[in-house]
């Protein structure tokens, strides 16, 4: 399908944005004039379909060039022509006016633990890092960047393999508040973690810059299944956390198709998406306005935890709190009523009352 | 056991140090002069032997008083009991000279999503982190904490669950110099993330404060196998990179014996933790002195991954970088020689030739 | 709870059946008196309430006897004593009319597979079960065995680990035609296989004697959740499954309230269960009865894999087909159709249209 | 590189023999003359090299062609052309004087549980299975069918998971005694199976055929990877079992070098998969021999499960053991000697004493 026949379908069954990689809108290797045409194109549709630009990345793990990795090859050569490759697609994002910058750094990984430090592996992706943002900052472009952790596939052990992996990463960059996460349901949850609490997390670390949503099961290859289609109730939370959150970035649905899929049925895939979503948004908000959540929600004592425990360290505070005698049998004997509340989140879900 | 003898068992076998929980070393809720009694014993069998303590914790996941948490409990009376706890045993723990002080959150997490909201759990695990570090700091005392990860078991979902959600946490800290990490080989390995690249991230950032050496199979309940019985080739790695590192904490075996094991089983346990321990120490020097494997480590071209690639940004630097021409066939044509390489690693501990 | 409170609440909420462990329901090692009594107070119960016995079961794998294996058990006096417990159980599985008895292999397993050699594992494994089948057969008793696989836990790998090995075993047995499965949705779930098309096998070739419904995330410790909670879609599909099967057997939900839970919380967790599955089952009723569904199971083309592919064997039958000609291309270019399909069951799931 | 190139570079490295699948060989689709001279050439290169062809197999699985399966699309024709793909396949298997015919079902799984009803699947399995053996038998062939089992990818359920489901479906078959296993090590232990007892079982019911040696890390994506390479303690046991028993079948790596190879690196990966097997091997014999070794299996009584427990079942050999008394605690109280056993493994793998 050409690029403007899918924007246009895009279009037609009510999406908001589309993002790109380099060598999706222009040809790998081609002549700049050439690049040049494609990407007019390219922008004319996106005029004539009202559709915006919402992400841009590289395309840094596609040709064999990248092998054994972009910004971490062992190749200094390879590092280069990565930092090169994204640097030139940078300023085709800038003039599409993609506010956010996907890094997923799927080839910087090993399969043999042996054939990298890692720490030289880590400086590397910082000193990358470091580099783009300079760039961006000389260039005086409204872009974040927004790392997208992966735990393997292609590569054995990928480098930042989780959400929590790229955050404390972050954090030893030379301009942290320009670069955040663009974490995927499939990705974590391939490692088994909780998506939504990583999401949680991520949000409440201010990190949360942009979303891929698909589906998959814990354990296995990368599957980027219709969102919605397999963990639904891991779902609703996320969905729940998300429209409940200020995130207002895109809702990116980063999936394919069943592979025995073919012609139309590929938009019954993207229309399924959205159909989800927007269900499971719909009944979020029931649920949170149930008045027998909201009775289950305080007989767990959720509203407790946001709660102050202990308040700011002071010797006093600390003198009262070890002077404090507690019923300790009576805090065992009582329950947190878990059942109930999930089985609502479950009635819920189900749509049976 | 008593803990007596377990301690002169350990000291008979050749152990450097060992750590406690509050509730090994003093029964649960006894009367402080039993107590005393009890913290005195411990303290004269650590003179007599020699052996030191290495390092303390709480116990707060064994009563059920902390079945919905500690720090994250939705009972705010619980979380200040958790509080109370940990302040008095980091008495004890300064008494006994311990230098660093784990935080295992075992129960801090949930199995129905909806029961917590997770920014709330990580506000009060926040809370009571820089409190616990006002305390310490209030009482001059030279003791570190150290965060141990966990994914689960025995709850659903822990926060927390990795390496990197535990550093990136950190950050969030009002002292994030006074807490690093405690890893532990079996808590990654469950879901299916690479130890060695965790603690290699761990110390890039300079954030091992203590290490939990065991074994584990990926995808299981904690199994808390002797160390070296399972992951040889990752234990190899791991113990190459502690042994190259400036790490000079305690290596703890947090492992158990096999269910069926009894009687002498448990020192044959205890001996072979330390044995594959040090014979991979010795592989991990051998491996690094044989000129075999620095030829095909610069075939693989490991040390050029330590070189830099493009250096800080500067307009000028970037400007040449993107007139830089690259032979990009060339640079894809080019192997990494890591069969060659790896297949080094598997003759060293195999130790063939 | 007494094990008379117990199945007087099953029966307030509208349970139709219980099972029980020997251990559960007599004092292990108690003298025959203790025993009988315990045993006619728990008939008496029965009656009174009209519950029925569906099925028992042999505890072993909670006393420390058994900390090698039962049946399997590296020492032979242990082997004889587990088969020993279970003919007296079987006596009493007999006296209550039950008439499935199940055998889950808890500790038939190792951590260290140089302790056994799997071939007399699996060897004592059958030795057993003929004999239990033999008394069986003696005793004249209508009673049939279920073999429950599970791949771990608390062995780090246990004989006999899935629906197929199970399966496989069976038929190597003396009397394969008195034993089937026991499959439980967590167990087949720990491994990420699916348990909806093992069960399918199961039943496909007249094994599935038995089920245990719980639930379950996939590579983890073994979570036996509320039935429902967990993987909707898996449990959707097995619920169809089943109601649309021959299979009469109980529906046994083999499962245990959160850990946080206390009093009331144990009977909504029950209450759910059953809630779950009576509205699963509704919704597959009105999924298989919807017009929509019918269309897109044809377009799927899910009626033709009933259709015979190619009959019985014979030369000219194979001739014919070696000399057909495929239109290869127009083959591969048609679709499946299964993302519409599959969105309906999404749909169905969630009570949307 | 050429099939020619290929087969001489295999005779270099010292490898016996060589298996195929029909589109690596003869260009799919071709003319038969042109198919006539590949498979001459082929044969030619055969006999100048003295490689042996030790199996065949039908590629059912790259062509979209067999998008929605093989044997179990639900499309008809496309059942019907996979048969006869295979049948033209078989000739060329038995010209080339290959025993064993490997059928790997990559393609028969699904996406969408409601996509195929799995016990239409598996009866369309079965007749296909069926059909082919009719085929070998009227053409008195001296071939068996391999079935090779795998859980999931390219499908996200595939029919079949385990040996055991494997070995449960063959015992369905018109003729059994012609169908066993060709397991994978990288299969079974995707789903975090012990490979090692899978390939125990099928030694003890007779149904090992063929196997496939690489390696694996459990959870994810099938990695293919050189054997003894990862898993090296199961790697070990598995050689050991191997050599230990009568399977006189091919050792056959089906294994690819890293991604990032190059040029001698498949070389290098190639040997190192025989150099491995070999070491292993040989550490397997000293293990055996070593009577610190044979004391250790003795204190774990592991020579003790080779006794029978019971014996047939009769009336008598029950009473006398309903009559036993047995001293439970004392038996409880043993320990089995695991660990120290677990050591002699590892030290015997290390290479140390």
């Amino acid at each position: 399908m050409s690029n403007a026949d899918f924007i246009r379908g895009l279009a037609d069954i009510g999406a908001w944005g589309v993002s790109f990689h380099d060598d999706d809108l222009m040809t790998f290797g081609a002549p700049e004039s050439q690049r040049r045409a494609e990407l007019d194109a390219f922008k004319k549709v996106l005029d004539e379909t009202g559709v915006v630009c919402s992400m841009a990345t590289t395309n840094l793990f596609w040709h064999p060039v990248f092998k054994d990795g972009a910004f971490t090859s062992n190749d200094r050569n390879v590092r280069r022509y990565a930092i090169q490759k994204t640097l030139r697609n940078i300023d085709v994002a800038a003039e599409l006016g993609a506010p956010t910058y996907v890094l997923w750094g799927g080839r910087e990984g090993v399969e043999s633990a042996a054939s990298k430090n890692p720490a030289d592996a880590l400086s590397r992706y910082k000193e990358a890092l470091d580099f783009l943002c300079g760039y961006v900052n000389d260039k005086k472009y409204e872009i974040r960047f927004a790392l997208e952790p992966k735990p393997n596939e292609p590569r054995g052990d990928t480098f930042l393999p989780t959400i929590g992996h790229a955050m404390a990463f972050i954090n030893e960059l030379e301009f942290p508040d320009m670069v955040g996460l663009n974490p995927e349901v499939a990705h974590e949850t391939m490692a088994g973690l909780s998506f939504f609490q990583g999401v949680a997390q991520a949000l409440w670390q201010g990190k949360l810059y942009h979303i891929d949503l698909n589906d998959q099961k814990i354990g296995r290859f990368d599957q980027d299944l219709r969102f919605g289609s397999e963990g639904i109730k891991d779902d609703f939370m996320l969905v729940r956390l998300l429209e409940n959150s200020d995130y207002n970035g895109p809702k990116h649905f980063d999936a394919r198709p069943y592979r025995n899929e073919w012609g139309n049925g590929i938009w019954d895939f993207a229309r399924g998406c959205m159909r989800t979503y927007l269900a499971l948004a719909a009944k979020a908000r029931e649920f949170d306005q149930d008045p027998r959540v909201k009775e289950a929600l305080s007989a767990a004592s959720v509203p407790e935890l946001a709660e102050s425990t202990v308040g700011s360290y002071s010797t006093a505070t600390a003198d009262r709190l070890l002077n404090e005698q507690f019923d300790v049998a009576a805090l065992a004997a009582r329950g947190y009523a878990n059942e109930a509340l999930d089985q609502l989140v479950i009635d819920r879900i189900l749509g049976i009352s």
